[in-house]
């Protein structure tokens, strides 16, 4: 399985589809014209081919094991991880303050997603830096912005996301980790924390934990959850690793994937940690990097997909089993294999496109003053994101399955490589929320404005469907649910959540290939594909969102 | 996870909705009444709950292992094997002439579906010898029947199914094995096979293999293939094993999943077998075998499905996160949980009563003479085979995937045994003919005779759907589309086939639910969820359908 970097797509989408050029006419990006992202997802999309691709099913066989001096990465990941550095990769979208490239998110994500699709275990290392860096850039007070960040957007050191422990997973609140004040303006930090993806690494000098726990005054829930770092290795003044802090890593989980990707149990017993914000108000300094974690997750569910895809076309390319409507030639030929990869190659470019536009709508909010309508875009980003999060990733699922099928009995032995996107893409449609926590949030504070961001989408959906009336119609249903849903109590809305979502990505999947049919005749034949094939789910799914949750009660569980 | 054998659920399906009782007024089974089969059931589900259910993770974890002395398989599984032969459960629809119980088909579905669903990768074996039992039945000499099928009904010896070669697949006419006849009888059977389950097991005395193989005179294509059996162990005069066959297994293919049973790449070096049925007629004589086998992977489908609900709801009933729509209590409270929950139980409802209703209608033909409807109840399971197939795999992969999902991060952890499920099922919808070769097969083959066994269907579904107006609207639909899908080219009808299937399958199980509502008020909830949220689904299936294919060959492949 050989993994090529998307790059003409992805040009090509940045370029035509999701908007890029605009992000591009501002100030603050003004250094991301078509050229230069060219020639950055170029460099990017060598090192995906030529480094990072032929670790991931060496770095799935070997797994990452669990020693007596700390976890030891797969074979070449700890090379190819300081390739990732080296490259500036890591803080591709931090403030050149701290040492970064400064370019947009949009940018970013399109370098993560080919991160993604040629080792998933490996990137998903640098990607939980970059929710650090963006936690500490807006949480950090200064003197720990001025130690850490330079590492962290160097790649030097890595971080951590610390959430989750055994009786508190989607209900944060729940959590019973606890700090105590030192006295010195420093906490001991104790629990246990489960669920820690790259917890340890002994190939990095340090790693850096953002633990949520409890002040000893804290209320229950989540209104009592502070935020710590707490780094592995305790900094001196200088900021070099000066003597190991009281944690260690007590286990790791035999996983259905991701197996190079060391997910740790982790342990830490009154360790040394710094208050990240206000007390008590952890959970809000989690919120802030939330929407970018989840867009980094869609483009895992993208990136994987796209790999999937070209496993599947070179193999159908190559494979001969019978005679074709085509005459003598390979299993592409055949009608049902060739609806396969049609709904696949639409699939992923809904799902990439989706991703983009919700990157786009976030560099534009950070880009524009509040004339320039940065609100209107934060509220376009906000609602873009758990439908981008939970459609990508349902993507990355749906198209490497299908990915599998096309392969026939081969797809079922390890060797042929689709079996292991299959089991690595599986839990990024559970991590950073799973795919139905992602629907609440569509169905409740994202439709909190009365539907003033899903309006004005559908607008720009219904304003570009003149060709394509099929898609004219499913947005105006669409338009028409979302009243009924928002007149609904909040159980029924939440019955009823995830066919919403879904619905809502089908329109706008439709919609961004219209776009792409408008700009490139060449690709009206897949936008057709689309419409036909994949967008009328949407009525029998808006079927279900108007159903409510009584059938759901009335049923003895 | 704890397998819980679905006793009451299959009495009633049996009773109340599929029609056993119908069966069991035919004189061939006289012996299948209500309470006889009841027994039966408990029987075979006390053995799936106790002997195969606690060795399904552990079989997991240990594998099959190639060495010096043959296939070892996990431990426990030569036990458990034996203990499914002393019940008799490998000969259960065999002939009583040769030691069977001469059961309904219908009976042993039931069998096999609580065997798939406390160890999937053990019951594979009893299964392929079933097929072997059905097709040395048909097509066996005297000679053969009377020796080998003690053998195999008894489980004394195991039978393999010897299909696939690298080149052949799918496109089975494409085999390059051959056999020389060598003059006493004889043949020479040389050449490798893979994917072959349980080719070999250290356990066994004695392993019969079924081969597909070229003789020197044959034709090219599927019209030269000849079927022989070829034994691991030539047995003497008084059917004792005697010396060692010229054959061997050569490496054991490492998969996404049933890791503890055994795929072989098989090595005939001029192996000793006999002709079964007439040379150059094996694919016929496979086809003899076909429906049953095919249905019995249908059932493994719901065997799985229905051990996945049963994870999933156990989870769902003790895990508690956040406060839910019912107060405080277990995750089973939350709306989109329910939803899940209630979509797998319907799912699996509908996969199963599509595979024993098809498993009766086999069982009405074999019971019924020409004056009793044979033909009519042969073409309607001949029809329903590859729906079950295609529908109750399917299923398995999907409520596998659920149960994943309801687990969150705990789903994707080995222990958790519900990522098993889902690795060991997604085989099942390629083997024993892709789930794309099943909708093939229905829209050319069982469409042959010009819709009669699916008006047949249709006009039940509409009898019976009073008191389900959208049921009645689907059905009518779905006739229509069936219409037109007879006065379309094959191509286009391809195209479409895999979403007609489901589309049919859809509609089907929603006709079972509202009987089984009809018969017990309890089930209305149950079948609103079906009706109202799995249903309309199949508008957007029948809107692909009248595609055809055009739109796939525009796509540039």
């Amino acid at each position: 399985m050989t993994y090529r970097a998307p790059l003409e797509e992805l040009q090509f989408l940045l370029d035509r589809v999701v908007g890029l050029p605009q992000v591009a006419a501002t100030e603050r990006f003004g250094q991301a014209g078509s050229a230069t992202v060219r020639a950055i997802l170029a460099e990017a999309g060598r090192l995906a081919e030529e480094v990072l691709a032929p670790l991931n099913r060496s770095g799935d066989r070997e797994g990452a094991r669990l020693e007596a001096g700390g976890v030891r990465g797969p074979a070449g990941f700890a090379e190819a991880y300081r390739a990732i550095a080296a490259g500036g990769w890591v803080g591709m979208a931090a403030p050149e303050a701290y040492g970064g490239m400064g370019l947009p998110v949009t940018v970013a994500m399109a370098v993560n997603e080919m991160f993604s699709g040629a080792c998933l275990a490996l990137q998903l290392n640098p990607l939980l830096t970059q929710g650090q860096i963006e936690a500490l850039e807006h949480h950090g007070s200064e003197a720990i912005r001025a130690l850490y960040l330079p590492k962290l957007v160097s790649g030097e050191w890595s971080g951590t996301m610390n959430l989750t422990e055994p009786q508190a997973g989607s209900d944060v609140g729940a959590l019973r980790c606890r700090a105590e004040p030192l006295g010195d303006g420093t906490y001991a930090v104790t629990g246990q924390k489960i669920y820690i993806t790259w917890g340890d690494a002994a190939f990095m000098p340090n790693i850096c934990h953002l633990v949520l726990a409890r002040l000893p005054d804290a209320a229950a829930g989540t209104g009592g959850i502070s935020l710590f770092l707490v780094p592995k290795v305790l900094p001196d003044a200088q900021g070099r690793p000066a003597r190991p802090n009281a944690l260690s890593v007590v286990g790791l989980e035999h996983k259905l994937g991701l197996h190079g990707s060391p997910t740790c149990v982790m342990d830490f017993a009154g360790a040394v940690g710094w208050l990240v914000g206000a007390p008590h108000r952890g959970m809000a300094a989690m919120f802030t990097m939330m929407n970018n974690a989840r867009l980094g997750v869609a483009v895992q569910g993208v990136g994987v997909a796209e790999a999937a895809l070209q496993a599947a076309e070179a193999f159908a390319a190559a494979r001969v089993q019978g005679r074709t409507p085509l005459g003598e030639g390979p299993i592409s030929g055949h009608a049902d294999v060739r609806r396969m990869l049609a709904e696949m190659r639409a699939e992923v470019f809904s799902a990439r496109a989706i991703a983009l536009a919700c990157a786009v709508a976030g560099d534009m909010a950070r880009a524009s003053g509040e004339a320039g309508g940065a609100a209107g875009w934060a509220a376009r980003a906000a609602f873009l994101t758990p439908i981008a999060k939970a459609y990508g990733t349902d993507a990355g699922s749906r198209v490497a399955d299908m990915a599998v099928q096309v392969h026939g009995g081969m797809g079922f032995i390890e060797e042929t490589g689709v079996a292991q996107l299959l089991r690595d893409v599986r839990v990024t449609r559970i991590y950073e929320g799973t795919n139905g926590i992602q629907a609440m949030d569509l169905v409740g504070r994202k439709l909190a404005d009365g539907g003033a961001a899903a309006f004005a989408l559908l607008d720009e959906v219904e304003a570009e469907a003149g060709g394509a009336p099929a898609l004219a119609f499913a947005a105006q249903e669409l338009r028409a649910v979302t009243k009924e849903l928002l007149a609904m109590p909040m159980v029924d809305r939440q019955a009823g959540a995830v066919a919403y979502l879904r619905a809502f990505a089908l329109v706008l999947g439709a919609h961004f290939h219209v776009r792409a049919a408008l700009a490139d005749p060449a690709r009206a034949a897949l936008a057709r594909v689309a419409l036909g094939r994949m967008l009328p789910e949407y009525a029998g799914l808006l079927a279900q969102v108007r159903l409510g949750a009584a059938d759901l009660y009335a049923v003895v569980a």
